[in-house]
């Protein structure tokens, strides 16, 4: 069966860039090889740059290599590397732009012959007689490398065609143009894959410094030992049971965005004077003044984040009550922000269970009761269900 | 002149995908068709993921078309879209791979016959009288679509062919396979671009948290209104002037890790009680054993953040002394990490120079003379050096 090379190239080349996960890409390649060109089993070894070195990737068919795969690296002063290195090998009399495994004792030949008495002759017979035994312990009749920008960025290991013919130049210029198509392919995921992870680690990066911005306050306050961590961690947990049981439709990103402002929900304390913060005795009129301007402080603190809405909103307004008597606005009713509603149940919750140094926190029965005694009053009754199911269920 | 098609295209499909600026990236095959093609002139209306609509990126030749390029932006809505909408227009009796000006009569005509009395066939001649249109606003002859997963990528716009012979087949299959390839290279350098866009965006909020930070420090201490920034911005400044004047070689990322250090450099105060911090008279040996835990408080405080080493040394050792008599290690003159020592000499000359309530700060040139005597005992020689040269230099 007579295989339309260039529709097979153009078919292959078709969409490979659009694969941005490098390891699918070369199983791809590598499978299109075996399934539609008849050969029994292909491989490939791919440069790594984050490792300066090059690895067998996959191998794939009847018969396989016989080192397992992903095992194998190779330095770039392997003989099967530095045979295509073309800078270095300039006085090699054949191009290598592929390499036969039946070729080897021609080239042999060919090199003795051209460099007779030259010395560079007998290092490129080393070298070739080095190629051939890597071929066979890797089980492949053909070596096609693939360059990028004169780099070598990886070769293409085929094993015998099944019909057990010799491949044919217009074969090999085929899988050479394949090669260098998948080479350009591999590099572009390479490089999507390393921005993806420039990207996650700048992302992570961010939500570390959010905990630890929100951790400083439990620097300052005595009474919030661990405090801003379970704020969050109810706030998310009721977000996600409201969405869940279809009380409230949310985008995904309302969950960092609660999980951010649960973390930076008490900050604007940080202002607040240490005598205040930590007094045991009931606050004066004048110093609880103070201690409310904590959401105000703690917004105009955070402004210089550019932070998604949810976030500013329930660091400002997790203090407002369902019946307009909360601060610092005074907003009522479904005029309060979603999270900062869910955020007001969380913080509630977390305060009447904690204990303090001159009170023991409630059971969590108790407060649950409390919450519930509360829903409409000072807190949105869809927040307190959301709640009390968690609760109800063992999950808080 | 008889034109390689195929080895035009394949030479123009080599590297596109390796551009991953879109703009750059259209331009170099607009470019390519007008000269190696010998097309009068070129345009590319190209599909703009954010915006969910299509602008006419860019025109090049010899005449150009007549609305100015970057200008013209087409909505889902616009004939000349619509009528390579293949989902929306089935209805439509030719294939539009390619609309050719001289053909639109044609298609009218073939319309009219097709559709007798048919609703679809009078929509379909109003649409493509009103391609027609825009055609000749745009200068073009021929409109060759490219598609991407069946989604209309981009439609290239063609000049006349500047021997004014009309275009063949052969030619126009060129074209699509050209827009075909285009069309992935385009994309995959658009999702380049956003990820690029993300990763900045995710490294910027990194830092502005960082900067919040570190000013969380100023709203417990009365005494360092606008220091850390100060302190920041003069290490930088000695990092800078060091690396220029060739006494000390750094990489690029040191830079940005002592601009981090510096805003993290008294994060650890946040743990000092108020009462010390805010202290006017001398402290007692207990408060300041207190005052210089600061420094082993904030290398815990930033332990989650996982920085960069320069980082972490700039935040604990900034307080140890060139003679080895500082703190937390008492580490001594070449022991003392760079940025530390950069450090020290940054925040004793802001710390000189700022007024505190109790007296008034230092001129910066008595604070310079004082930074100069103490170079050796207190102060790294070299980062002094650097910080003289700065302030000769009116730069600090």
């Amino acid at each position: 069966m007579k295989i339309d090379y260039k529709k097979e190239l153009e078919t292959a080349s078709k969409g490979m860039i659009m694969i941005h996960d490098p390891k699918l890409l070369i199983k791809l390649i590598v499978r299109m090889i075996v399934r539609k060109l008849h050969i029994r089993h292909a491989g490939m070894i791919l440069y790594e740059p984050v490792k300066d070195s090059y690895a067998l990737s996959i191998s794939r068919g009847e018969i396989g290599v016989k080192v397992p795969a992903g095992f194998t690296r190779f330095t770039k002063t392997s003989p099967i590397i530095r045979i295509f290195n073309r800078k270095e090998f300039k006085p090699l009399t054949f191009n290598p732009n592929a390499i036969l495994s039946e070729d080897i004792n021609r080239l042999l030949w060919h090199e003795s012959v051209i460099s007779n008495g030259n010395g560079n002759g007998k290092l490129t017979k080393e070298l070739l007689r080095k190629v051939d035994e890597q071929m066979q312990m890797l089980n492949s009749v053909a070596c096609v490398p693939a360059y990028y920008r004169h780099k070598l960025m990886a070769i293409l290991l085929l094993g015998e065609k099944r019909d057990g013919s010799r491949f044919e130049q217009e074969e090999l210029d085929f899988f050479a143009a394949l090669a260098s198509d998948a080479a350009m392919a591999i590099r572009n995921a390479q490089l999507f894959e390393d921005l993806k992870r420039e990207a996650d680690r700048n992302r992570a990066l961010f939500l570390q410094t959010i905990e630890v911005l929100g951790s400083t306050i439990e620097a300052k306050d005595a009474y919030t030992h661990g405090h801003t961590g379970r704020v969050t961690e109810y706030s998310v947990a009721i977000a996600r049971h409201m969405a869940a049981s279809g009380t409230a439709q949310f985008p995904e990103s309302f969950f960092e965005n609660i999980y951010i402002a649960g973390l930076l929900h008490d900050i604007g304390k940080i202002a607040v004077p240490e005598s205040i913060l930590n007094k045991t005795d009931k606050l004066t009129e004048a110093e609880y003044a103070i201690m409310k301007q904590h959401t105000l402080r703690g917004d105009e603190m955070v402004r210089p984040l550019s932070l998604p809405k949810e976030c500013l909103e329930g660091i400002k307004h997790h203090h407002e009550r369902f019946d307009g008597k909360g601060y610092p606005d005074g907003l009522k009713g479904e005029g309060i922000p979603t999270a900062a509603a869910i955020m007001a149940v969380a913080d509630a919750f977390d305060a009447m269970t904690s204990d303090r140094p001159y009170r023991k926190g409630m059971s969590k029965e108790v407060a649950i009761e409390e919450i519930k005694r509360c829903a409409g009053a000072q807190f949105n009754p869809v927040c307190v269900k959301a709640m009390v199911e968690l609760y109800s269920a063992g999950k808080i």
